[in-house]
C-alpha cells in the first residue's frame, strides 16, 4: 500500500518479478485485499494463462492499516498494528515468508521492522545500505540516513553489515571497505571518524583507509577499488539525495543542448537507481528492503529479485559471522 | 609559489588577469624573486608590447620561505615567517594590498590568514565559502571544509558570511540562505542542525528553512531559490568534492559512447570550476581567495578577477555589517 505509485506500481512489479523468478518463488502481496485483487486483475486483464501462471504463484494477503506518508513511526507502532509491514514482516517471523520489501515510510518500515524482527545482538540501531552505480562496479554506501549522529563504534558496525551484504549480494569476496572523509591521512576528518578509523585500522575487515568525495562516483580511490563506503546517516543521505539529482540535472542539460536520447541512454543507463531494486536495512533478524518512495513496477521488480536474492544467499546468517567477529577481534561494534 | 602547477600557472594567471582587468588594478607576484622573474619573462617572450605594458603594473615581491603542500599549519607559523603568504597578507594589513590569492597549501593559508589578517569579533575560526555551479544560477555552500565539528552558532555565523558574500560578489539581494539537511521539516536532521533550524529562524537572515542534497544541483527547493547553502565543514568537503569529480565522470560515460565534444561543452560549460576562480576564506579581516590546488591560468585569472572584485565591492566592510545583525537579534552567531 506504500510509495507514491502504490497500490498499482507494487503489484506490477510483484507479477513482473514472478515472471522473472524461477518458478520455486512466491510472491506475497499484503495490504488490503479487496484493492489488491482488483489490482492484480486490472494488470493481467485480458492474459489467461499469465493470469493462471502468476495466480498459482501470487499470496494475497490482508491487512487493514493502511500507513501514510506522514505517519510517525511511534504513531505506526501504536496505532497500527494490522498494517501491511507488521502483517508481512511477522510472516517472516512465523517462518511463512523470507524476505520483506516496501516503497512506504521509511520510519515506519525502520521501527516497525526493529520491533518485528528484532536486531542482532550487540547492534543498537538498524542501519541503511544503498547501492550506488559508479564509473566501476556499484558500491554499498552505509549509512544512507537511518542514524544522524553515530559513535565511532556504530560506524565500525556499519563497516561489518556493508561488508557483509557487498559479499552476500553484491558477490564481493573479502569487501574492501572505506571511511568517508575529507582527507586520506588518518588525521583527517571530524572526532568521531578519525576515531573510527583507528578502530577500522584494527576490526579484522579488509580496511582500505579514508576515501574522500571525490572517490564516490569512480568507484575507486588512488588505492584501489573499495567495495563498501562507511559513514554517518546525515551525510550517506546529502549524498544520496546529491548524486540521486545531478544524473538527472546533467541529463537535462544535454537535452536542452540536442543530445541524442540513444547516447544518453548508453552512456548513462548503468546509473539508473531502478537497477538496484531498494535499498537493505541492515542489522536485523531478517531481510526488510526499503524501496524508494517513487519506485516505478520495474524498481519494485529489481527490489523483489534483490530480496529473493539476499534470501537465497543467506544475508542474514552472513551478517551473524560478520558481527561475531567484534567479539574476536576485540573491536566492539 | 603554491598549487601543483606552480609557478608556472600563478604566473601565467597573473598576467591573463592584468589584460583583462582596468588599468588602474596592479599585480603583485610573491615568492622567490628569481624564480618569478624568469618566468615573467618566459611567458612574455617576443611579446614586447604586453611586457612594457604588464611590467608597468606587476610587482614582483621576494619572499624567501616555500610552504609545501604536506607543511602543518603550525610549523609554517612557527618556522616559515617569510613565506609568500605571511609577506602577501602583511601588504594587505599594511594597506599595500586590497586582496590575497593563493593555490597553495589550504591549511597554512587558513593558519596564516588567521594570524595575519585576524579574526572579525566574534568569528571564532574563519570559514571556506565555495561556489557552486548549478542548472540555475550559482550558489555558495559555507563552510566547505574549514570547520569540521561546528556548533549550531557557527553555522548561523557560516550563514551571516555566506551571505555578505552571495550579495556583495556574486550580487543577490537579501540573499536567501538554505539549512543543509536530510528532510525539509525543521524537526529532520542531526542535533546541531536541528538546533541551527531553530537559531536561523530568528537570525534576522533571509531563511528559507532546511534544503536536501536532492536541491543542490538544481539551486532550488520547492520553496524557490536560494543563494547561500549552510553545512559544516565535513559535509560540504565530501560534497564539494563528490561534485567535482561526478561531472568529468559523466563526461568520461558520454565520450566513450561517442559523445560530440561540442555537445558536451555547450551542455556542460558553465559547470566548470576554473570560470569560479576560488574560494574565499570568509571572517578574516581582509580578503583571502583559496583557489584549487589543480587550478589552472584561466582558474588563477579567475581568482584574481574574483578577488578584485570582491575588493571594489567592499566585501570586508559588508561581512562586518552582517556579523553585527547578530547583536541586534539577539542571536549569537
Amino acid at each position: 500500500m506504500g510509495g507514491d505509485y502504490a497500490p498499482s506500481a507494487p503489484v506490477a512489479g510483484a507479477l513482473l518479478a514472478l515472471s522473472e523468478l524461477d518458478t520455486e518463488h512466491r510472491v506475497q502481496l499484503i495490504g488490503r485485499e479487496a484493492v489488491l485483487r482488483e489490482q492484480v486483475r486490472a494488470h493481467l486483464q485480458g492474459d489467461h494463462a499469465a493470469l493462471a501462471d502468476h495466480q498459482s504463484r501470487l499470496d494475497i494477503i490482508d491487512a487493514s492499516d493502511v500507513i501514510d506518508m506522514s505517519d510517525k513511526p511511534a504513531a505506526v507502532i501504536r496505532g497500527k498494528p494490522n498494517s501491511s509491514m507488521h502483517v508481512g514482516l511477522k510472516l517472516q517471523v512465523e517462518g511463512k515468508s523470507d524476505a520483506f520489501v516496501s516503497a512506504g515510510n521509511t520510519g515506519a518500515q525502520m521501527a516497525v521492522s526493529t520491533v518485528v524482527l528484532r536486531l542482532h545482538h550487540e547492534v543498537p540501531r538498524p542501519a541503511i545500505a544503498t547501492v550506488f552505480p559508479t564509473a566501476r562496479q556499484p558500491i554499498v554506501v552505509v549509512d544512507s540516513g537511518a542514524n544522524v549522529d553515530c559513535s565511532a563504534s556504530e560506524l565500525v558496525q556499519f563497516a561489518r553489515l556493508g561488508a557483509a551484504y557487498a559479499e552476500s549480494v553484491l558477490g564481493r569476496t573479502n569487501a574492501c571497505v572505506g571511511l568517508l572523509s575529507i582527507g586520506e591521512e588518518p588525521e583527517k576528518g571530524n572526532a568521531v571518524v578519525k576515531e573510527a578509523h583507528q578502530l577500522l585500522a584494527t576490526s579484522g575487515l579488509n580496511f582500505q583507509g579514508n576515501i574522500e568525495g571525490r572517490d564516490l562516483p569512480k568507484g575507486e580511490s588512488d588505492r584501489g577499488q573499495f567495495d563498501v563506503v562507511v559513514c554517518d546517516g546525515f551525510v550517506g543521505n546529502v549524498v544520496l539525495k546529491f548524486y540521486e539529482a545531478v544524473a538527472p540535472m546533467m541529463i537535462g542539460l544535454l537535452k536542452k543542448e540536442g543530445g541524442d536520447d540513444k547516447l544518453i541512454a548508453k552512456a548513462f543507463g548503468h546509473l539508473d537507481y531502478s537497477a538496484y531494486g531498494g535499498a537493505p536495512l541492515l542489522g536485523v533478524n531478517g531481510i526488510s528492503i526499503i524501496a524508494h518512495g517513487k519506485s516505478s513496477a520495474r524498481a519494485l521488480k529489481n527490489a523483489v529479485k534483490v530480496a529473493a536474492h539476499a534470501a537465497a544467499k543467506k544475508l542474514d546468517a552472513h551478517i551473524s559471522e560478520r558481527l561475531g567477529e567484534s567479539t574476536r577481534t576485540g573491536v566492539k561494534a
